[in-house]
């Protein structure tokens, strides 16, 4: 195998073109076995696979500096920068992450998780290079769908007044995470059909040079391209046409359903989802029910509405009342502060880690004019995601200290749907609910009203109080049997607020009670329960802030972090009773 | 007088040509007395008085919506909406805000004061207006500064595939706040060359059909391309080519120096800036100095150069060092990274409202990289800007929950040189240091290492511990002092680090104290004190946690936020007392 022999890009300038076609196919191969069998991003790496390789041929890495956008279609840089056996070995899959990581390679020149941050992250390179008075390319590969973040479009005109080397290559096949949104894309269009012709070009708009190419999975045509603006002294844009997915007939077929995938059959494409209940399909029933109830309920989402289970049919069936706005999350978060101003019912949903995106248009354009529009945080709390680019636990920390926002946190499905019919109907401030990953039900009833900060007493104790929000709840319970084995009947309470103080409440459990704990899935560090700790601050009140510690963790298991930060129902119970 | 008959915008659509005339000069010199007297946003206002008199004779507010990016040029709009006492009669100054505010007008839309937002915001209402079958253009005007926001973009992009009526007037007077940057500017630079003819295009690249007025401010071409646009099913951008500060030469010639100003003399002039100390100007001879000694070091801000003293002549003098990279602050932290990431030594300085912009910049472009770039915080503290669009109070909130970030506030002018000195030639992880408002002088020695969060106890006491952060530290100082009176020789402690907890001191603060107090120039919700309140959750000491209780406050003077929220050092003195 020639991979095999690939220790470092070196060895890839080494071979001759019949060698670098043989390349591409056992990178293929093996990005279809690993990615079969462990999961990850397929379409992105399928199509990138001979881009990859003529970067590598043409450009000098690490002297040479390629930063990747989101870093998702950087299997093969790893296979041809010294990581190939962590992709040709399955003991070793692990041994890398799906993003390029500085500490795996000097190859890798950023850790990046998120879109359309590459080329601000690559000007920088250059401009170091430049004042260093160094020489080298840099350059930033960026797919077409991370071009609708204002990030990208801020470091491309930023770039675009350069007179330096800097070489954006801009991968597109046609396709975001599910299909392209923008006026842009129209012209990127334009551009494919006239092979990068037609004067309307957001490139050279921004003070770019430009040049495109049909064939971007053409080994020899991708290695002139890249000789043609190696080492050039401006600013400028290679437009390759890729096909997402190649290689794998489903995938380039499905390209949303295999933009990321779980272990799949290799042959068929078959996905094992599972037949178990999803919050995907929850918010999916639920919102297409919203639709259909009231014309005013806008659902909008910015560029993965697979996360709330609105796959073609649903996107189709809600018509105009509907809105992926692509990549452009501030955008979005605006978006619905003038559709509740104008009297339209807006629920803008995305992850929590892309939520971060927002924090001034959440604060200046939302809640400073204290619009009714409704937000759903997804895939909320440590035992989701745990890379460290996509960690979803500083949501609380970011939103609870905006002033007019209120961020309910429920404990279960049920709880869920009784606090998003109130926020969608409600005229009275911006609202938002934070959806965790896993699916709990409870039996019981709900409050409809939700419209003053009020914690709910689930079962009157004393001595200790447990203040357990959302998807803690049910931790919660099981530090009070651990309690109530040792002779204390805790005081349950559900907060479901996360973004204010039951100071009613709260006081009046200094009757009773000596302890209270907080829990909370996400980082302590600026989140709910530090807000309890300061208002029992002036009393005796002993209080016990149970969450994350404030880290970027990387890759560490819900089980390891929760013994870590000895959030286990017996290390609770520990701490509770040393207080005590 | 035309302008007081002016009740609505009814009685503009009443007068003849002539009289259209008569009002703009009207307008203009209401604008300038007010201005001079009263001080305000200048250059904006004075070159929006044609476009605004022409708006309002065409398009019928408030059926017809008109959204004021950053909202500092709607002066006139508020004239012509009913509000022209409050610049004809000087008593009534203050009975407007500098900005447009929904409470103030239903010819206001928003409460805007951040850039780049208006074209999000206003396609929301041009989204309701569809869903809800209801008819009326919506208008949105964005000035060619604000273009290089990446939220501008976002919302540029996702209107330009909508086939409805949206219309964004585009007021080009070649500015930002101070001259523009971007490689976008070159085409806008064509566009205006051209009388709109260039084929480089911008606007229509993101799907938007064009328009140009080269006579910006002239009111009868400008009520003719608006009348061509009226009702348009597409959306449409009108690009008007006005002049910044019109009729007053100096703020012609010096647009930078009069786009915001304080009263000035309106025959010459003159600002009286007085000759005492500011943080512009000490940022501004720190830095050059900085520049001067290390090739490395690049000073990067977003707009403002002035905040850090970096006027034309600085900006020269620093050369390929500074780079303002126009509005684009996420763009500004990323490219920081990527300069520390290449071995350059980034200081981006930004005012505390506008870091806002950048939480995810932060936390994924920087900080989970720690790359070691500098990042100055300036106009921090509830003592400077009051509007509620530019409160400065949220930023030690937002940054000191994010990991890796050593957010550090200096007491004083020598402790803050002594913690940029520090930060910006380490290499262990990003750091931001909080510039207050009030320049203050200390005569001690301070650390040159700040690499380990250790706070500084500064007198030793007993029973009383008073911590003070940054600015409030001379409050701290006035407290201890009551508290002497009261015969209690309280410990005075600068943390030094918003950003962490110095757990061994705390600790060590249990043996001969009973009550803590932490003082904090911003929102306590999330920020310095709840976190000492938590350290000393389990424990026995009392902790009060002093700041800003959360909210958008508007308007309010220093002196009331602190009554208000009990930082008076006579009411801390109280509530330690009633604490002990």
């Amino acid at each position: 195998m020639l991979l095999e022999n690939i220790k470092s890009p070196a060895d890839v300038k080494k071979l001759d073109a019949a060698s670098l076609e043989n390349l591409a196919v056992e990178v293929r191969g093996t990005l279809i076995e690993k990615l079969s069998k462990h999961g990850g991003h397929v379409g992105p790496n399928l199509g990138m696979v001979e881009a990859t390789i003529a970067l590598h041929y043409v450009f000098e890495s690490p002297k040479d500096k390629i930063v990747y956008d989101v870093s998702h279609q950087s299997y093969a840089h790893k296979m041809l920068t010294g990581r190939a056996a962590a992709f040709l070995d399955e003991s070793k899959y692990d041994d890398v992450t799906g993003y390029t990581e500085p500490c795996e390679s000097e190859h890798d020149q950023f850790m990046i998780g998120h879109t359309s941050t590459s080329v601000s992250l690559a000007l920088g390179l250059a401009t170091a290079r430049d004042i260093k008075g160094e020489s080298g390319n840099v350059i930033a590969v960026i797919g077409d769908g991370s071009l609708s973040g204002g990030e990208a479009f801020e470091g491309l005109d930023n770039a675009g007044e350069y007179a330096t080397n800097f070489i954006v290559v801009v991968n597109d096949n046609e396709m975001s995470i599910a299909e392209n949104h923008g006026g842009l894309y129209g012209s990127l269009a334009e551009l494919r059909a006239s092979q990068g012709k037609s004067e309307n070009n957001y490139f050279k708009s921004l003070g770019f040079e430009y040049l495109y190419v049909e064939q971007g999975n053409d080994i020899q045509t991708l290695i002139a391209a890249f000789n043609k603006v190696k080492d050039s002294k401006k600013p400028v844009v290679v437009h390759i046409h890729t096909l997402k997915g190649k290689g794998l007939s489903f995938a380039e077929q499905n390209k949303e359903a295999y933009h990321w995938s779980i272990p799949f059959d290799a042959k068929t494409g078959y996905q094992d989802w599972g037949d178990g209940e999803s919050w995907g399909g929850i918010l999916g029933d639920y919102l297409m029910k919203k639709i259909k109830a009231d014309p005013k309920v806008v659902v909008i989402h910015s560029a993965v509405p697979a996360g709330i289970g609105f796959f073609e049919p649903q996107r189709k069936e809600a018509g105009k009342q509907f809105i992926d706005v692509g990549i452009a999350e501030e955008h979005a978060v605006a978006l619905a502060s003038g559709l509740a101003k104008g009297g339209a019912k807006p629920i803008y949903s995305t992850h929590s880690t892309f939520i971060q995106r927002t924090y001034d248009q959440l604060s200046q354009d939302l809640c400073a004019n204290n619009n009714p529009a409704t937000l759903l945080i997804t895939m909320s709390g440590a035992d989701g995601m745990n890379d460290t680019t996509h960690l979803c636990i500083f949501d609380i920390a970011m939103m609870v200290n905006i002033p007019n926002l209120a961020y309910l946190c429920p404990t279960c499905v049920e709880e869920a749907k009784a606090m998003m019919d109130y926020a969608v109907d409600q005229v009275q401030c911006p609202m938002a609910v934070r959806i965790p990953n896993g699916v709990a039900h409870r039996d019981v009833a709900f409050d409809t009203d939700y419209s003053k900060v009020t914690y709910k007493v689930d079962k009157e104790g004393s001595k200790v109080a447990i203040i357990a929000l959302g998807d803690f709840y049910q931790r919660g319970i099981a530090v009070a049997a651990e309690l109530a084995k040792q002779g204390i009947n805790a005081t349950i309470i559900n907060p479901r607020f996360a973004s204010g103080v039951d100071e009613e409440l709260l006081e009046s459990l200094k009757a009773n009670h000596q302890v209270v704990v907080t829990l909370e899935n996400g980082v302590t560090a600026g989140g709910f329960g530090e807000k309890i700790a300061a208002f029992y601050g002036p009393s005796s009140m002993k209080v016990l802030v149970k969450g994350l510690k404030k880290e970027f963790y990387d890759k560490v298991s819900f089980a390891d972090l929760c013994h870590r930060n000895r959030l286990n129902p017996d290390q609770i119970t520990e701490d509770v009773l040393a207080a005590l």
